[in-house]
């Protein structure tokens, strides 16, 4: 079936049908706005992301999987400022003749990864286009002054990130038909590539823990570590040696003849978090949550570096839309 | 200049200069996610709305026209729920050779509108695309248990508006030239369809004083009516001859031989709300919003019925993305 047979009213219909109500919402989906209720002494904490038809996907994509991973880059942005994920609206721009089965499985993956974290769909809008363009935005809630920032940073700080790297862009070698499906690690970084976790809960607990600065890793490491650089007037410098990749990142990244190394630093979208605190308090952290790693430290200065067997160099930049 | 001599973080820096600071924004655009703070026993309002290039406007409209009107939107939409707002996000995608410029007077329009009704621009998200999507998403403050409803109209209930209808639809004859700009007529109803007022102080009004069933004019009359009664599962009678219409949208409709009433009804985006009040309501109501008409009333039933000297009849379908 397609958009054009349905109409506005019948996609909406459709799309959000098996839709859960959920606590906390006063009025969902249905009227000009939500209404939603959000703690007391809380602060909000708000954040959209957009994907966009032949850039973030293409049409063959299996649907469900785009929109999982719409919804994590929305909770992983929550996450990353210490936050706690709740309600979302969601923006679907598509032609005519666009498949309604393929809209409603993006709406399966939204939902399914709402499910995992929490977060109530209360509303969105629709509009024909020329291609297909789907915006989340979604609100959370943040126990007031403990925000984690990018620009809190300080020279002596330890940077850590809440688990291993890479292993998405390794499974984009396994769906670019660059390593056969069939291999055990295949399947490993397949997963990490279409279901990857944000990492809320560590979130909570670095923020609960006086962590004030943290970035998520949708852009690699670099990228991050330098919006952290840029932010604090500080310089970053990672040990390559530190940097945990997954034996079967690795075992991927030898079969393509690429770099693991380079898979963390630039590949994205693993959406673990990249975090900063003093020193003193890295041993809780890392006790706390057992799948950190140290993986650098902050320095006076500006930009990332990376220090190698070789020494320590500048790290070079990474993606960039409209560049 | 166009994007891609920009690149991502150069348009985001040269979309969001001149921003100011707001009260209630405790973390603004240039992190993971905003974090603003809400009235604590006030509940949050929330809603977006998104315009495409080719269906919403063309290239060659005035950006700061098209982004006055898409806050004007969403602003509208808490409006006709009796909300305050307050914070918003933006999310722009555009390809690769679109003028910087027209898109920084795309950002001029949506403050000049948010500057307006006291929202703050908090953050958003931007890529590249094969036309250009707007979405802007909203949230506002409602006094709990006080928000206005499709849902809530009740058999026996004065219908009414906040003001004068199909001016906007008027104005758009203009722009299609149809009528020499030259007019004062034609100058009035461009305004109108230019620079619509969505009907905050109105609705907050009307909040206030126990009305519980409102919605804001996007798609005309009829259509909006149509809403009411499906959501509130009764009959919308509307009485032609009380529907305010301004004497400039009248001279309009006469000079391109077309029937300013259906302007009203089917013509949209003139941004005023349609309510519903019960009769002994309605002139405590009537005397605080002094623009304010009763065109119809609420009965048992389905459906929106138009009476006319010819008698009573029902009205038709309004326009559907997709359709």
């Amino acid at each position: 079936m397609q958009v054009k047979d349905l109409g506005e009213f019948g996609l909406i219909a459709a799309l959000m049908a098996g839709q859960q109500t959920s606590a906390g919402v006063v009025v969902g989906a249905g009227d000009d706005a939500a209404v939603v209720e959000i703690t007391p002494g809380k602060l909000v904490v708000y954040t959209c992301d957009c994907m966009v038809e032949n850039v973030h996907f293409v049409k063959t994509a299996q649907g469900s999987d785009v929109g999982f991973k719409l919804m994590m880059s929305n909770v992983s942005d929550i996450a990353a400022m210490g936050g706690q994920p709740r309600y979302a609206v969601v923006t679907v721009v598509a032609p005519h003749d666009t498949s309604v089965e393929w809209l409603q499985d993006v709406y399966k993956g939204i939902r399914e990864c709402s499910e995992i974290y929490g977060v109530a769909i209360v509303g969105g809008d629709t509009s024909k286009g020329g291609q297909i363009m789907l915006n989340v935005t979604l609100i959370g809630e943040i126990d007031s002054h403990k925000a984690m920032l990018r620009k809190n940073a300080l020279p002596g700080d330890i940077v850590a990130v809440t688990g291993s790297l890479g292993g998405s862009a390794a499974g984009l070698r396994v769906v670019l038909e660059k390593v056969p499906q069939s291999l055990p690690a295949a399947q490993a970084v397949l997963r990490k590539h279409y279901r990857p976790q944000a990492q809320v809960s560590a979130g909570l607990v670095l923020a609960k823990m006086g962590c004030v600065c943290a970035n998520d890793i949708s852009d690699g490491l670099a990228s991050e570590a330098r919006e952290i650089a840029h932010a604090s007037g500080v310089a970053i410098e990672l040990d390559a040696a530190d940097i945990p990749i997954d034996k079967e990142t690795h075992e991927v990244a030898q079969l393509c003849q690429e770099v693991s190394l380079e898979y963390a630093l630039y590949g994205g979208e693993d959406y673990e978090l990249v975090f900063c605190v003093p020193q003193e308090t890295w041993q809780a952290v890392a006790h706390a949550l057992p799948k950190a790693r140290k993986v650098g430290i902050v320095k006076p200065g500006q930009g990332v570096h990376l220090r190698t067997k070789m020494g320590l160099s500048p790290l070079g930049q990474a993606y960039n839309h409209f560049s």
